[in-house]
């Protein structure tokens, strides 16, 4: 089964707006064995809508819409769909009563525009939206199946799985989509992509999709098929194949996000963090702190941008910043030891490099970044090297820093760490200039 | 002069990929006059990408697509539109030298596959691409221009902007698109619209969109004019009394996000800054740190999750957080004066609250954020409660911690606050878990 997405809106043709709900309709649709051969998207002008649902129904059994189910006189699909399918549209006293309660919970009176959404094309299902006043329609004509849902992401969302879902699984054929997806931290897409294509080649049932990050690589395997136990089979055939591939490259299976796989690993062996961070500037306390109970394990963490604050809250001797520059692996270990210290967690991470634009020299270009580890009787340092612009640069470090918590409960040597991009050399003595 | 935009790739019809190529298009043919009528996405189907772009051809003078330039079986944009317009396509020597260059660059020799690339439809005009190997194409055929350009995002901006926008500005009708972009922090969407729809009502000739997003809402004016000093004068005028009408609500009408707003004002008071967080969690230090060059006033922070971290590192008398809570105005307050006071900045920021799932109690809601501000002699808290999840709490609290930063400097009474969407009370002597 084939089916064409049209977003109705003149907003999502100016350069503000993107039309986002496809994607979402696309996932359901594909789960449902139902599989998306073009999307249109199209102002609010009566003709241009009939035209673009004229050559859709053409050429597929399914047209689903969003947009344009409102109360103005902008709102314009359920006319133009009903006039093109030679529908009359009858008020619907039931809606007309709908949007009154909905009015009234707010305190409000409904105004008399709203009138224009209770009018129905004869014969129309009638999709409820507990989340606004526009209902959507199914409207079944000539062998094809329309459907127009409101426009507001929430609304459409709720709408489709509570209404269309149920109504569609009755008709969509026996194929469905199956998929695995995998979250891969620490290879280059070419590296990994050089690895596991020999494997997921010799699948030609499955569809392999490699999506790129900064720091983190998602690979999607996806199937048709129409026997549910036979696709789980071969998914976590390739599953399996790839894991042995990728060992612990591989951050999860489940969906789990790098945040989380680290915040469960703390929580599983009942360590605790605290940071210290001068050029990912609290990035890698607020990642970890985004899973919801975080305080768990997170201790605290301090932010010193300046050589002074390295000392005072990390103490990290001055002595030693003179030494050997800001940016060194000797100070990434005294910031991951101080700050491990001075909170009394199970492990302590230091961060330091030069995020750029400004702040390189030849010896530490903008870019390098010195991660370190520290954990009882036991500091791991690593020298990286970053491409891209600050913002990449810092994001980059902080899941690298992520990543040696990640692997450091996985008892995976450091030293393998495949996060290095561009080895540094031993600190020199030239002291760069703070990031 | 109206446009369509095409975008082929089968890739842009699963759930993973959205075409995004489309706005940057938009923006830049609205900037030159141009209309945009129509989108639409469609797979690697020779007899699909005809077939839309015979449609938008009878439509619209101008057909831009993006996609299907590439060397492989899978990219058929070039012999589809070849062959709908009647032109036989002719291998390009210049073209293959172009390719063959930048394979040697890289020390490599072509691929054999890269001669497509090669295939130029007769009487079309080649652009240059220096980041890719696919060259893009402009066609002229029956009073009708099709522009061919690659996929990846940058490849297809830097041609677009090098190539394509000095042969549309020849064509391109007198009438250009003018705006101005004023972004809003600290009122909600509807007192935001209900302030100023008086005024930009009355500016018939000016389309006015209100992009909210969580504790920023963006205000775009644009004016469709063949008198580009009329449309600034309109422009200019409209934006007077928009900027009466909301005072220091205004954030920047530059571009200048909030974080830049706040550094600006940061260099020019020459003041440092310093943080003290917990439920932010180091949002506040990373977004501060954000900006290029802020090393010079970005002093440091403390990330102090738990309440013992409150006291080591700021400073916050245990005793305090005992009696008021470690969510409350008191703490926040001991936050912003211990930061400041330890790191010797002038200014000393502080926020604790409830981000949530957990931690909610009826007294402190999840949402209940404090922020303080400490400055020489004066420290000010605010008291506020945001809607959302976590993500959304913290995000929002972050930016109203900046937000009193930036009104600070304007000199805006603190009482007047605009992000207060609902006063808290008095902290209450219960004792609210940590966040």
């Amino acid at each position: 089964m084939h089916a064409e997405i049209i977003a109705v809106g003149s907003e999502l043709l100016t350069p503000d707006r993107s039309d986002t709900n496809s994607l979402f309709l696309t996932a359901r649709l594909n789960a449902l064995g139902i599989e998306v051969t073009r999307k249109s998207i199209v102002g609010d002008n009566l003709a241009a809508i009939q035209d673009t649902f004229r050559a859709a129904l053409e050429r597929v059994e399914l047209v689903v819409a969003s947009g344009g189910l409102g109360p103005t006189e902008d709102d314009l699909t359920r006319d133009a769909v009903a006039e093109l399918l030679g529908l009359r549209l009858v008020r619907n006293e039931e809606i007309i009563r709908a949007i009154q309660a909905r009015f009234q919970s707010f305190g409000r009176t409904m105004a008399e525009n709203n009138v224009r959404q209770a009018m129905v094309p004869e014969g129309a299902t009638i999709l409820a939206n507990p989340r606004g006043t526009a209902p959507g329609l199914w409207i079944e004509s000539k062998q094809r199946i329309v459907v127009l849902l409101p426009g507001p992401p929430r609304e459409l969302k709720s709408m489709f799985e509570a209404e269309v879902e149920p109504l569609l699984a009755r008709r969509a054929p026996e194929l469905r989509l199956y998929h695995r997806d995998l979250r891969v931290a620490g290879l280059p897409e070419s590296d990994l992509d050089q690895r596991i294509a020999p494997i997921y080649k010799t699948y030609s049932d499955v569809e392999t999709t490699l999506l790129a990050s900064p720091g983190e690589i998602e690979v999607h395997f996806r199937i048709w098929s129409a026997d549910s136990a036979e696709a789980n089979r071969r998914l976590d055939e390739l599953e399996r194949h790839i894991a042995l591939s990728l060992g612990e490259y591989i951050v999860s299976t489940s969906g789990e996000s790098m945040e989380q796989v680290v915040g469960r690993l703390l929580t599983e062996h009942r360590a605790t963090i605290a940071t210290a961070e001068s050029c990912t500037a609290g990035l890698v306390a607020e990642r970890l702190t985004r899973v919801a109970g975080s305080s768990a394990y997170f201790l605290g963490g301090v932010v010193c941008y300046s050589n002074e604050m390295k000392t005072a809250f990390a103490g990290v001797p001055a002595k030693m910043i003179e030494t050997h520059g800001a940016v060194s692996a000797e100070v990434a270990r005294a910031l991951a030891e101080g700050i491990r210290r001075r909170t009394g967690a199970a492990l302590g991470i230091g961060v330091t490099g030069v995020a750029g634009p400004g702040g390189g020299t030849p010896a530490k270009p903008v870019g390098t970044v010195h991660i370190a580890l520290s954990a009882k009787g036991n500091t791991v340092a690593r020298g990286l090297m970053f491409p891209g612009d600050r913002e990449r640069v810092r994001w980059q470090a902080s899941q690298s820093a992520l990543d040696m918590v990640r692997r450091h409960f996985l008892g995976a040597s450091e030293s393998r760490g495949g996060a290095v991009r561009a080895g540094i050399g031993a600190a020199t003595k030239r002291r760069s200039s703070k990031v």
